[in-house]
């Protein structure tokens, strides 16, 4: 049910175009994924997804578990039939979550316990319990449940939080179920070198049908993130989907297709669309600013989404001052359909043979 | 420019069926018309407006004159192109706002000065100052300026009320200048007979193009609302359009159907969904409750609309609770389509001598 198809690779970098194939539909690589942690892509309707292209979509085990529940989502037919979402669904595996959002979290060898960020009830995740909750909530592509090393970290934690992560990423393949979902392993391993090869060195033996880079992008100067990938992708099986967790900069996206990254994703274009900021290609664009109160062009000329083809920047600086909700959708879809755009534009270029100039290209105009 | 044609009146009741038609396109009446007080309907667009069959929508003049100012809407090209809404508009005339919102608000025959409830800012209007604006606005239909009576009120406090509003109207009319928008009158005069009476027997002379009922709906028993309209409506000009501004309440609407209004307006059915409350056919229905945590069947299964098509009860609760804003743009689609459709059905039974038979299977099947 799975197959990951190398189409082409650049001729003058690791960049290269696949297709991945799942129960729900194929994926044409390099991918961003739109992330719906709450079974829902922030402000978005499945349809609004479907008009800026997502092929895919992630959403949060840790999320779900809490609310609805797990069993619940089952009830309903699986995440799928639940959110109305017919194409492929990623879910993470809770970890980050757990780390970052948990209270009062106790690691132990079996797994963590800890508070919900919720109510504070107590909770015990273990790579079984995960791994039922993720068969439950049945999304296409799952991830095994790792410890998420924070940066920075010292040496000794990272190795001991990778070590464990191996451990249960064997558990989580020895307990996952479903032929119809691909369990990906995720290489942790902080921003050491040795320890990032000892990750991958010990996962890869395990044969999943896909790797996921984790612990970058936690904070971490981008020159770092750039290095764990230049010396971790080469190692990584060729025609197995490549996943770095969490990044949506645009400039990082670029950045890790031209290092062989197939797949992203990341809140930040739908988080930033609650401050009122859109994503351009000549960097950020802050719509609520006064400068832009009698601008009556759209978020960007050249964009196609419902956004720029409809509203001038001053509507939705107005709709934004006021709180109301649809500022909060134009911004979230055309931030979206941008980084979905970058990643498609990466991609014809690649096949194409001009990804470097494309990269050249970008950053002429791009502002970080 | 304007043109109100009576298709059809009901055999038996007040009620009627007619053809209202403006520079932006003709209006199928009795309409209910949603609100979208700061130049949005709230959490909607205007294309899902028009997949809900919305064929006019109001706007508010004191909360736009506030923001982001009639001056921008008028240097946008006016709030049809600002707010990118190609059909007929509304705009109320600020009364009901500047006395229900505005702070510390002093009345004189010139006009109201009051306080911005926003910023506390001092602002003065007058009847001349509102058609400017609204002028500037360039709704469609542009409301009088009035001074809102509250529920209840002495018989003196009505009285002079009323005949300031017949001043003020007389001195809208006397400023209002664009050709291309229909000024309407408003009968006030609270809940006395002999003073909506005097009310419209003041306003009819002056000929406006149509007139509304203001002052209902204010916290008056539905009996007495009812009351009004029965001596009211019959005394109002046969062949101009009678709006009863405010309501928006199913068995209001159907009431007020039957008594010859042609035009309905209420954020009702936005409020509400904020709750997590949808109108059925049936009566109120609170997603949230618990009950519905597992029901897997659409808010109304005979609905057509895109939340009942595509969503379950049991997925819109889960929004709910999690407060995300795609369960809140499911409740708002569906309540406004509910309502629109209510008022088309009644049309539909209107032109088909069946409107006593239709109101009768309202009632049967709705628990207020
Ligand atoms: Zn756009
Ligand atoms: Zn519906």
């Amino acid at each position: 049910m799975f197959e990951f198809e190398l189409i082409k690779e650049c001729k003058d970098t690791k960049a290269r175009v696949g297709l991945l194939k799942t129960p729900h539909g194929d994926i044409e690589t390099p991918i961003f994924m739109p992330v719906g942690t709450q079974a829902t892509v922030k402000t978005l309707s499945p349809c609004e997804l479907k008009s800026i292209n997502s092929q895919i979509i992630l959403s949060n085990t840790y999320h779900l578990y809490l609310r609805p529940g797990h069993k619940l989502v089952k009830e309903a037919g699986g995440l799928h039939k639940f959110m109305n979402w017919d194409r492929p669904i990623l879910t993470d595996s809770g970890g980050f979550q757990v780390f970052s959002l948990g209270d009062l979290r106790t690691i132990t060898e079996e797994g963590v316990e800890f508070r919900s960020h919720l109510d504070g009830s107590k909770h015990f995740l273990s790579p079984e319990k995960v791994m039922e909750i993720e068969n439950d909530l049945g999304a296409d592509i799952i991830m095994a449940f790792d410890e998420c090393a924070p940066y920075p970290c010292t040496h000794e934690y990272a190795k001991n939080s990778l070590e464990r992560t191996t451990r249960w990423a064997k558990r989580c393949k020895d307990s996952h179920q479903r032929n119809d979902q691909a369990l990906f392993g995720i290489i942790q391993g902080g921003t050491f070198k040795d320890l990032r090869i000892q990750s991958a060195n010990e996962l890869i033996p395990m044969d999943f049908p896909g790797y996921a880079i984790g612990g970058l992008s936690v904070g971490e100067p981008n020159e770092l993130m750039y290095e764990v990938l230049d010396y971790l992708t080469p190692i990584m099986p060729k025609h197995k989907p490549r996943y770095l967790m969490g990044v949506g900069a645009p400039d990082n996206i670029v950045e890790g297709i031209m290092r062989g990254v197939d797949m992203f994703d990341c809140v930040l274009p739908t988080r930033i669309a609650r401050n009122g900021t859109a994503m351009t290609r000549t960097g950020k664009l802050v719509v609520r600013n006064a400068k832009y109160k009698a601008d009556f062009t759209p978020i960007d000329e050249e964009c196609t989404c419902y956004a720029c083809k409809n509203f001038t920047r001053a509507y939705i600086r107005h709709l934004i001052k006021t709180d109301e909700i649809l500022g909060l959708r134009l911004i979230s879809i055309h931030n979206l359909h941008f980084l979905l755009e970058l990643a498609r534009e990466s991609r014809n270029a690649i096949l194409e043979d001009r990804f470097i100039e494309f990269r050249k290209e970008f950053y002429k105009k791009y502002k970080i």
